[in-house]
Order: C-alpha cells, then structure tokens, then sequence
C-alpha cells in the first residue's frame, strides 16, 4: 500500500522569518516530517513524498498509478499546479484513490474541482486556541480520538464553509476568537473517498499532536481503496437491450 | 428575469442524414424551439438564445452577467468550450445563477465542473419508449406533473449514473429496453440550484411534449435566484477575532 | 395562514424559583409571549396558542386539521404526551404541515418520531454566552440575518447532536464554555418540512431578541405548505400495470 | 458474531391456497430458509431465528442483546409487535446493531420508527419480471453482484418510496409492468447501519436466487457492528465547561 505526501514545499524553503518560523517544526518540510511520522505508526504503509518544485510536479505517472491515497498541502501556489495533472488526478480519484486534502489545501484546484464548490471560508492568523470536536464519534476517522482535544496555537478556519451537503462532518472546531467550523468533513466522489482536515499550519508545530496524526491516519486507512485502482475516466458505454423491445421506432 | 438558452447547435447545421432529422423537429435550433415554446407559457420571462459559434460562444460578459438561468445543450463539442468560460459561469452560477442541464451536457465540461465526478452513464439509441416517473411529488419542479408520463421513442440513458449523493431525485426513468436511470436530480451549489434533466435529444421531438416542456418550466421557476447574483468567486476573507482572546500566542 | 405555538407550558406556572425566573420574562407563558411578538411582525399569519394542560393536549382534531406550521416547546413532560397525539401529528407532517422544534423540543416525541435517531447532545446550563453563525447564508431561513450574533446568556446545547445526515445545517453556535452545535438544522420528510432551532429558553429572554424572532419566522414561512395538507397516512395502493407484460406468470 | 433472523411466520402456516404457495418454496418459514441458506455461504456467523408468536416475539433481552445484526420480515401483522418491543430495539440500533428490513417490512413499525417517514410504496401482485440493477458499483453491498440480475417473477413494489433523502442507493429496479423503484438503500442512524432490500416474497422463491443471497450477506456484514454495541438510549449529560468563562451570568 503507497502513500504520498504532496507538499507544495515553498513555505520551507522562504528565506525570510516566517521560513525560519516553518523550518523550526518542520526542518525537512511538512512532507518530510509527515512521513517520518506516520512511518513510525503504520509500518505496514509505504510513505512517499513528492513536491511543486520536482519534475513533473513530484507526481509522474508511474507515482499516480502506483499511489493508493494522496495526502495535499499546498498554500500560495495552488495556481502554478498545471491543469492537465488535476484532471489526472481527478479521474484516479474517482477511479478509487484516497485524497487527504489538509488546511490550506481547501483552495487547491484539485479539492475544488472534486467538490464544485468555491470551498471557500474565512481565516485570522493570531495563533489563537482551537477546540477540536469529534460530531460523529461513530465514524472510522473518528476512532480512538477523545470527545474533544485542543490545539494551542492555530490558524483559525471559519464558517461559512462552501462545500456539498453530501458531506460527512465528523469533526468541527471551535476557536478563542469566536469561530466554529466544520474541520473534519468526508466525502464519496464515485469510487473514491475524500476527507479534508483543517488542523495543519506551516509556522505552528500542528502535524506533531498526537491526536492529529491520528486523525490523518484513520483518514489514510478509510479512504484506501478496497480494489484496484483505475485511473482512466468512467466510460460512457453504448449497451444493447437486456430486455426486448416490442414497440421499436419505426423510423429505425 | 433573463433566461439563455445555450445550444451547441451543431447537429442541427450537419448536411447529412442526422441534420435533416434534426431540422425536422427543430428547423432552427433546439435553442430556438424552445425558445419559443416557454415563451409562450411564461410571457413574464425574458428567453435569450446562444450558441457555441458565436463569438464568444454566445456568451460575452454582458450576457453572462444579466442571466438568472441559463439552459445547456450540447453534445459532439464540449471540449470547445474553453475552459476560462467554464469558470465564469462556474463562479456565476456559485453565486446565484440558475443552471438547468438537458439531456447529453450531462458530459459537458461546466456540469462536471459543478459535480466534480465523472457524470457517466450508459446509453442507447435505438428510439425505444421511456416512461418517466415523479419521485418526488413535493418537489416544486414536479408540481403539475402526473405520476408518470411516457416519451414514445427516445435515447435510453442507463445506471450507473455518477453523480454525488447530495442530489434530490425528482424524476426517474423506465426503458422498454430493461434500464432504469435517475433522469432528474436537483442540487445545490452555494447560492446555485442546478437541474439536470435527461428527456431530451436532437433527433426525437421530444422538446415538444408538453410535460417535458412543463418540467423545463418548473426547474427554472425553482432555479431563479432570489436576490441578485454575484459572479465573483467566493473570498477567502482574513476576518477579526469577535470575541476576546485570553490566551494569546506568545510568539506573535 | 394557521401557526399553532404549541407549549408545554410547566415551568411558567411552578411555584418555586425557577417558576417566578420563568414568569419575569414570559409572565403569560412562552407560548402567550411569542404569539404576542410574532404576531406585530407577520399581521397576515393567524397565531394561535395551545398547550399540555388543555383538553386534548390543546390540539384536537380541528386544531390539527387546520394547523399549517406547528412550534412545539416541552422539557420536562415529553412522556406525558400521548402516542396517539404524535402518531396524528406525524401523518400531518408527512402530509405537509411544518414543524420547528424549539430548545429542549429535541427530547421531544415528535422530534425523536420525525428523526429516527436519539436527538441526544450535550447541555450546562451557567448562562454563558453564545454565539450563533449563519453557515448557509443561502437558505430562506437565513435571510436577513447577520452574519452572526450573540445571545448574551444561554443554556448550552453541544455536540456530538444525534441526527440524521440529510439535515441542511443553516445555524451552528459558539459558546464561551468550550462547545460548538448545529443550532439550526432543516429537514424534509416526504411533503412536511421541519425545522430545529436550539436558542431559546424558559428562564432567559432569549425569544425576545430580534434575531432569534427573525428566525423562527423566516422558518415558519419556508415550512409553510403550499398546498392543502392531507393528514392520512400515505396509502399503499395496488396499481395496475402501465406497460404490457408479456411474459406473465404461469402460476397465476 | 450473532445475526438474528426474524420472520412474522404467519403466511407460511396459513391453511389456504396462500399458506400452501408458501410452503411450497419455504416449508419452514422465511427465517429457516434464510438460516439455512446464508449458514452454508458464511460459516463463521452464528445464524438464529425469532419469529411472531414465540414467547416474548422471539425477542427477549437476551436475543436482543447478544445480536448483533437482525433481519426482519413481516407483513400482516406489524401491528401485533408491541411499541414497548420497537423501542428496544430502536435504542439497540442506535447503539450500533445492525438492521437488515426485507421486502414488505417497509412497513413495519420499526423501519418506520428509524426513517421518521411513512416508507409508503405503490405495490402489484402479478409475478411479473423484475430486473435489478447495481447503481452504487463501489459500495460494499454490491461486491460481487452483476451489472444486473433479474428476478423472474416478482411482487411489484414502485416509486414514489417515502423514504428520507440520506439514503444511499445502492440498487434500482425495473419492472416489465412499467415501474421503477429504489430496492437497495443504505442508511446510518446513529451508531447502526440499516439497508432496506425489496426483493423477496413469501410466494415466490427469490430467497432462493444466488444473487439475493450475495446482496443479504454482503449487507450484514457490512451493518455489523466494528464494537460492542449499547442498547442504552443515548444519554443527554450535563457537562462542565473546558474553557473558562469570562463573562458569567450575573444572575447564577
């Protein structure tokens, strides 16, 4: 089973305070610390990262076919990931792989094309307290979590949330500032299965709590998908008759 | 209230067999049939017609930004329609607009764009007869509408049909053939409503049949937006925190 | 236009502190009260009052015959209303009449009748203040309301709240305690339409604040039917065949 | 792994022209076939049968407590099952117990008292050909089923289905008379996972159909519970607040 962190890479790389403030947490970027860490929980898993900035975007065919769940995290550069790779995506998606969409990933083109809507919301960058609520304590990615845990210091992610109603929403979050938000919502789009997850920041040391790393690895093992993957777009198949038609067109 | 009715309007044109079964029923376009069919049941709305070899497609800015609901047919080009057009009405319709999908756009690039899945089915066309049945008779587009109406001859579009679960089945379909299909769904898409209605196509007349004709009138009653539409993306507002924050980030 | 305010109507009349907390801001009942300021806002809806201690519950057959939108507001007698009642009110339901459930309404049988699930969440009741969120500022329920707004004192309703996935989430609360809610949820159930709105208590003047009146208000004309109500049970009727069947059963 | 078959068991001892068409194809009742049939193809699950007339419906707390997926079949007598018998059963589901409702148990008290709706249908007797079709291919209770399968004579059961809209379809079937309906919908209520199956009479073999059975099976093990199921109602608890409140009421 292949995993592969994609990260936009480019916060990590800054060379300026808020790029001091990301390589503090994440020295290695935010793919790299992901994978050591989930490593460490799922050592059934093969974890593989994959960046912007490689050829190819990190995500050459022979990656995407062989990848059973994507994790996404991308921030300023959404606009600069090309077209035809997000259409490649969407149909292996619909075909059965796993998409983990994470934080700032809500506006990324590939989670926007899968939901249609604008996926937009509003935000506040102050590092305030977030109070993660498990709503649905029932569900896969909800398993072992406690009723609530709390991240110290977050980006705040509000409401109202632009998403489709068919979504599952088994987290949502309340923050010191005056927010709420649904943070953890699940999806079905054909043979695939979407999760997104607000709790993640580039300067906030987030992907280390425990609870979230949990989260995120329920979400890998429920969105994996139970048969082989095709990536190739659903045909629209011409089919003959099963039943016998007895008052045929008489212009045919 | 201003309704455009977009046509690809190219089967129509065609100096073959299947144009000259199209021109039959629709001498003009089946932008212009139904046109003047629903004017003459709604003297109250402003019909407007638009097609794919136009410039601009039909759909300048001016045109975009003064429809309420907009009608699509199309078939044999959906990849011309440029992709940037596809995202204007997309954010349009997110704010408000009114999109009504007849027939073959369930392919079209601007309903999977809505959808995010691949919006497959199967099909056949043998001009056999479909029965169509309301399933939901509190549903406003099914208001007036018998239990079931027959299309003597017509394209069979089958199950599995890909579309989210957040659809509201209004109508669905009887093949003498032995399929069954979802042949009107209802969705939601931030201020949008969106209709997708399957009876329908170049070569059987079945614009002219005065349920189908009323089930067009209905979705775009239901899909009219109440208050002015907004064709801007969604922002991503950076907002204030509304109440007090006791326990602030010390690094910030 | 018939909206019947159906209350328990207990806790007004108990003569002990609660009782006298009660009476300061709703002398006559909150029934009686919401009558009162409903009424100065919406002079073409006829507002009448029912509750527990009349005969027949307050809702014999022509109240129920000629009821379009019910309120129902109970906490600590649900039991004692009979199943007989609610089997009554449920087919009403079904039929087309609109139900918004109030606060504690969410123990209440009708609720629990029209849902399924357990309608279970969590509540503290310290007075602390919430903050109500408009998360679909789309709905009919929503227009006219802020983007959010407080109510200074509540009972606390929180998460994790047992209902059904095809709840339209037009409301969720922050309270300064810690906890988040869906406080404003819209259902179908075959013709009826059902709201619940949480905000709303008998010992703090919440059902006097503008917002929260604007509410319940835009609810009961979206949940206004827009035909006659049948209160039967829907039938299970035995339909002829509609198409020829000519591969009969030997057997019959 | 406990699985509970219940059978009304009332038809099949009939002394009439019905009883003996019943016999014919289910000598010991529905519930002995199914136990039966479904033992042989699934070892590793304990199958037991209830039936109506037994001691305490063949459902005392011990039954109750120990299953852990229940199969209901009923017809003629729902009225006969005590209410005080639903609710246990009610709260069961909700606490993660699975239920399986087949065939004319649309009407049942407890598929009612868990969809809120009247789960009414349009029904004819006259054993034509159904065809059922797979409109969820990637859900786990279409494994291993065809495209379609047919069912060569059947009872007729058609839309309009009174059913909530946060049932997932999983198959729809065609009928030679005409109809269509929705004969495979999947359901969460709470912890409990419920699917609802048309097919399957008393008077024709369909339990003995290959595909029937695969569908069955495959939908109890999906609705099996991944814990130990509560059939305790869900608590409402008073809880404490997690985060400090700032601004207390000055009234408490």
């Amino acid at each position: 089973m292949n995993v592969t962190i994609w990260n936009e890479f480019r916060h990590e790389r800054q060379q300026d305070k808020c790029g001091e403030a990301c390589r503090k947490h994440y020295p290695n970027g935010i793919h790299a610390y992901l994978k050591e860490a989930l490593s460490a929980k799922a050592p059934d898993i093969n974890f593989r990262t994959a960046s912007l900035d490689e050829p190819e975007c990190g995500l050459p065919d022979d990656v995407i076919n062989s990848t059973d769940v994507l994790l996404w995290w991308g921030h300023v550069a959404h606009h600069e990931v090309p077209d035809a790779l997000v259409q490649k995506l969407r149909f292996r998606i619909l075909g059965g792989m796993g998409l983990i969409v994470l934080h700032s990933g809500h506006c990324s083109k590939i989670f926007g094309a899968m939901m249609g809507t604008s996926c937009g919301l509003c935000w506040r960058e102050v590092g305030e307290k977030e109070r993660v609520w498990t709503v649905a304590p029932g569900h896969p990615i909800a398993q072992g979590l406690p009723e609530s845990f709390v991240v110290p210091h977050t980006e705040m992610y509000g409401e109202p949330f632009d998403i489709p109603d068919d979504g599952k929403v088994v987290f949502m979050s309340w923050y010191e500032g005056g927010n709420v938000f649904r943070s953890g919502v699940a999806f079905h789009r054909d043979l695939g299965k979407i999760f997104y997850f607000s709790p993640g920041h580039e300067t906030f040391p987030i992907y280390h709590d425990e609870n979230v790393q949990k989260v995120i690895l329920n979400a890998i093992r429920w969105a994996t998908p139970p048969a082989a993957v095709n990536s190739e777009r659903r045909p629209c198949p011409c089919v003959k008759p099963v039943e016998k038609i007895y008052t045929p067109n008489p212009a045919m």
